[in-house]
């Protein structure tokens, strides 16, 4: 305990800034070539959080000078109608992003999304998910990077952590978050360790950490004991906690947190235990933190994508 | 010190009896397909060390039962000349893995290097160079794997050190050995960190290691003082030194090392200074450690882009 409560590290302010920052640029594109850059975002079926995240989108999308278009696909359609969605949209001049929301419905099977991802051109791919993009971003050549990633790196940056240097543990290997997010770090020369559930020793290897970046998926699991005191920590969990036992257990009596479980029923918890707020020197709240900058690095990318593609330099 | 020096870990004799693993697939593909597995090798100029270095690979191709065939172009070759044996190569049917030698000559530009890498197809690409299969790898998908990394793990699994839940510690971020031996032994469940020349604590971080990873080219670099007693140490580093005093800074009088250096005027050197054999509980020699390693995984690279184009599984 350093006796300070953490800085908060506030994502959206953040993101204001950052979405206030691509303004000029939007505005310089749609200037010279006569329309605004585009994101086409696809949607298959009707999960109620896919639902949700894409509104936001939309919505984020518009206020930004940016134009979104959904595509709707029926929870009942074929894997070739999806594909023949994106082909098009690969196709078309006046499109510059193309989304496909994940997650695709469980019929399509197992391997579709990465037949979906893979079948995006990567010059339109905004998720950067795309293994021509990913292998680009291992080669730090220009390419386009998944959006959370992304974001963690501007939100530090933009509160003024150095990362040059720094001792950055990332737990969580994911192919959207852990393994982009561990290779930004590095080109930024911090001193990368990927951790995960097979690591030994966890809460020693996270209390090394000058930046903890934790992208795990499990509520409240880094706990104080997890963090060097004055530490970074990135909470880029995002789960909605249902079981009343479970709040208890993560939110001490009186918490406002608890308040607002005892009136919706569900709250969303990130990876990171509330109790690192004594610990931590700066640390993303959830909501609020990472989130919105997920979304403001999907606009920058639809923008870069756009810019890129008209000036032709890829 | 432990008292013990270091189990040697033999590259010849593992390279060895991955040629022979290899054998009865080359064999079977012979016999199904009434023609060898083909590696088609590019050579630009006439640099002596990379004389050797395809001297080497064409004979260790031929003695395993693979066809090489050389491709040789004058150092004032043209880029588009270049291009025009890689596309060439695509094309032919018998052609099943192809290998551009770096480094191409300076004059070519310091861009050569990578469009012609890009150029090749990446289901030919057995250096593993190509951004769709960096990007493969790093999704953990089927690719084609740079031959060092591959070399790396293969002689660690075949040596009987176990890497899940080791704590892993590459040093240097290159992209044809540091970054692709950190992600095969993160995805073989290592915890891995990637150190390099802007590494706060670059000796403590070191010592925290079961398994060091030494690639950073420069000679002797990596101390005792960098290894916990009976770590592992694989050391990729091979530099030609030339400088007797550093010859003789390095090894001890009457150390071997230093007659080879007396009668040649220079010697082969790894990363790892030779006291490390007195901490270390395993260690690879240079020359004989992960330099055969390499061209053995070449061999292995061809045959499998053969078998994966003839069952036409990529």
């Amino acid at each position: 305990m350093n006796g300070m409560p953490a800085r908060l590290l506030d994502g959206v302010a953040v993101a204001n800034q950052i979405r206030q920052d691509l303004r000029p640029r939007i505005d310089a594109f749609a200037a010279a070539e006569g329309r605004a850059p585009a994101l086409g975002i696809v949607l298959v079926g009707e999960d109620p959080a896919s639902e949700i995240y894409v509104r936001n989108k939309l919505k984020s999308a518009g206020e930004s000078g940016l134009r979104a278009d959904l595509f709707r696909l029926p929870e009942t359609a074929r894997l070739d109608e999806v594909l023949a969605v994106v082909r098009d949209l690969n196709a078309r001049p006046d499109c510059d992003g193309i989304l496909v929301q994940s997650p695709l419905p469980a019929a399509l099977g197992p391997e579709a999304e990465q037949v979906v991802f893979d079948a995006i051109d990567p010059r339109k791919d905004v998720d950067g998910f795309h293994p021509e993009n990913v292998g680009r971003l291992v080669q730090k050549r220009p390419s386009l990077v998944a959006c959370t990633p992304l974001g963690v790196v501007e939100l530090l940056d933009r509160s003024g952590i150095a990362i040059e240097g720094a001792r950055a543990v990332v737990v969580g290997r994911s192919d959207i978050v852990g393994k982009p997010v561990a290779l930004l770090l590095l080109h930024r020369h911090a001193t990368v360790t990927l951790c995960h559930s097979r690591t030994r020793d966890l809460q020693g290897v996270c209390a090394s950490a000058d930046i903890l970046v934790a992208a795990i998926g499990r509520p409240a699991f880094v706990t104080p004991a997890f963090v060097r005191p004055g530490a970074t920590v990135i909470d880029v969990g995002i789960n909605r906690v249902t079981d009343a036992g479970l709040v208890r257990r993560i939110f001490p009596e009186g918490h406002r947190r608890r308040e607002d479980f005892e009136r919706r029923g569900s709250i969303l918890v990130g990876d990171v235990h509330p109790g690192v707020a004594e610990v931590a020197g700066a640390l993303t709240p959830v909501p609020g933190g990472v989130g919105p900058l997920t979304i403001a690095m999907l606009l920058s990318n639809t923008l870069k994508a756009a810019e890129a593609r008209c000036s032709g330099s890829r």
